[in-house]
């Protein structure tokens, strides 16, 4: 499978995910107004795949700023770091990999411009190539709570094609793959932008794994009849308690495992935890247009000017939690204490 | 607004509802086999509207039918009736319908067969007009536990366009606004023939109706924000103990109204109510298309060959179950008791 995001020679390339699973178009992205475009409007999507996109994305927008002084590079660095950082407000790592590339720029002040520029590439691909070994983890840690034969439901994609690798709430079905464990999935389409239908029942279906599609609205139903073992999501911002905001749709997809007593998991790097952030109140929460209700697909499905309320995300608080999967283990309730463990690891 | 079932001249009038919103147009049947498509193919839908097209299509069937013997009559009769039978399994007013013209053949059998044809049209247009009637009384007995202000979470399209008037769900909101009570309501859109934005979102804004459109996955966060007072959605079957079929997507929401201390009701007219199905078990569950899913907006929006589950139905447990809004009044738990005591008003 070609990689979600890929940079070479300079150019940084992107499957563009709007187009999926119908047309597989790469598009070449060398100039960060188009990087800016690609991540606003969805072409590249999943938290750790955006925080990738956005360090290129600097490296985009810097290549030609002023070398005659630091700071007028910096002043340059600073324009395209908050351009980048204006595209989406909820997930995390857009804003973790921006803080990166700051801290790449500032610890080499001392050096010349073009070194720096230089450095800023580097950690760029360093971001990219951690994240596939992150996400890899985040699979191993994910197969001790699941077994061969066992079925996950997914909600939205939190794949491969969201990250650099493997994914994340997908990667234990990857990774266990790799090692001859089988885990069927249940992959809810997601509306309004249908990302499970789209993505992850496409990139499961062409990794041979056993997927079924559902609507969103099936998940209860699926569950009563007990053919759910263990749900588990991608996220894109944890709060320091453990609340997490993820794909619209989440929230309630979690208070109906917990009626059918079905173990609910979080899976994500580190990256999307946000200690500075502590509870989910304090999460933005992205609000989109109401076209993507009405007209979702080339076609009116609602009345013209029906009043929408469409909100990308929302916040499934801790309690709903059974566990948080990252690359470095796996973090238990009481999430304020379990999370900072981690970071300390 | 235009009625969306009509009978005019010995013709049968329906509003194609798989076109709606964007094209109103009516379509003109006088034929049983034309009558048992649109049932079929969601032209005509709605639980108490199949039952009124579906006594019209027995109407239309047997209008031809040998009048030289009772015999030779009813035998097309039954086959008639067995043939609209087939077309949906799952809402009980079909049945319910067609027995009521059999018991008007069978209670008539020393009459010509003639004159048992012209009793059969009357049995339809009565089935029509007391359908009516039903719908303003299950509005007024709702508006009993609703107050000006209020705002109600809907699913599915249980409105004047699933009856003869009003609708069942939506009849409080519809006999309150004729009453000065105006109640606001969150529809639905409820994937995937999306009734909710096609039908309910149409028919509400017709009528001036403060509505707001939010995909099914949005129902949570909306709950979680304070904004409903109550959810109502119509039925397609009643069991003795009040576990209650419904369009896919129900039971999730009555479980997370649950979660959110929401009161949850069912609304619909006796005739759903089926004494003779003991519990939810016993109500079988119509499975449709994958096309649905896959194709659902006339864009492919999954891969092809995904394997898809596609229950057009789900079944909310009794105990989820607020009240049953009928119109003899509100059935409230334990069921198996308040239901057979509303038949006996």
């Amino acid at each position: 499978m070609i990689d979600s995001v890929k940079y070479e020679n300079g150019k940084l390339y992107i499957i563009d995910q709007t187009k999926l699973p119908t047309i597989l178009e790469v598009l070449e992205i060398d100039d960060i107004k188009d990087c800016w475009d690609a991540i606003k409007q969805l072409k590249v999507r999943g938290a750790p795949a955006i925080g990738i996109a956005a360090a290129y994305g600097v490296v985009l927008g810097t290549r030609n700023a002023d070398e005659s002084s630091f700071e007028g590079f910096y002043t340059e660095f600073k324009k395209a770091s908050e351009y980048l950082a204006s595209s989406r407000p909820t997930a995390v790592n857009l804003f973790w990999a921006l803080e990166r590339m700051d801290r790449t720029v500032l610890e080499n002040k001392a050096l010349a411009v073009k070194e720096i520029k230089e450095l800023l590439e580097k950690e760029a691909i360093l971001i990219h190539e951690e994240d596939a070994e992150t996400c890899r983890r985040i699979g191993e840690n994910g197969l001790e709570v699941l077994k061969d034969g066992m079925t996950v439901l997914t909600h939205c994609n939190a794949g491969r094609l969201a990250t650099a690798k493997y994914g994340t709430a997908l990667a234990p079905i990857y990774v266990g793959k790799e090692r001859g464990i089988n885990i069927k999935v249940f992959a809810d389409e997601t509306r309004p932008l249908l990302q499970g239908a789209r993505l992850t029942a496409f990139e499961l279906q062409e990794a041979g794994v056993d997927v079924t599609l559902i609507t969103d609205n099936m998940a209860a139903m699926v569950m009563s009849k007990g053919w759910i073992d263990a749900v588990i999501v991608g996220c894109d911002r944890v709060a320091a308690n453990g609340d997490t905001a993820n794909k619209i749709g989440t929230y309630g997809v979690a208070l109906l495992a917990k009626a059918h007593n079905i173990p609910f998991y979080i899976a994500g790097p580190l990256s999307t935890i946000d200690l500075n952030t502590l509870t989910g109140k304090d999460i933005p929460i992205e609000e989109r247009e109401p076209s993507e209700i009405i007209n979702g697909f080339g076609k009116q499905t609602a009345p013209t000017d029906i009043k929408v309320f469409n909100p990308a995300f929302d916040v499934t608080p801790n309690e709903l939690i059974t566990g948080i999967i990252t690359e470095k283990g796996i973090a238990r309730p009481p999430y304020n204490v379990s999370l900072k463990e981690l970071f300390d690891k």
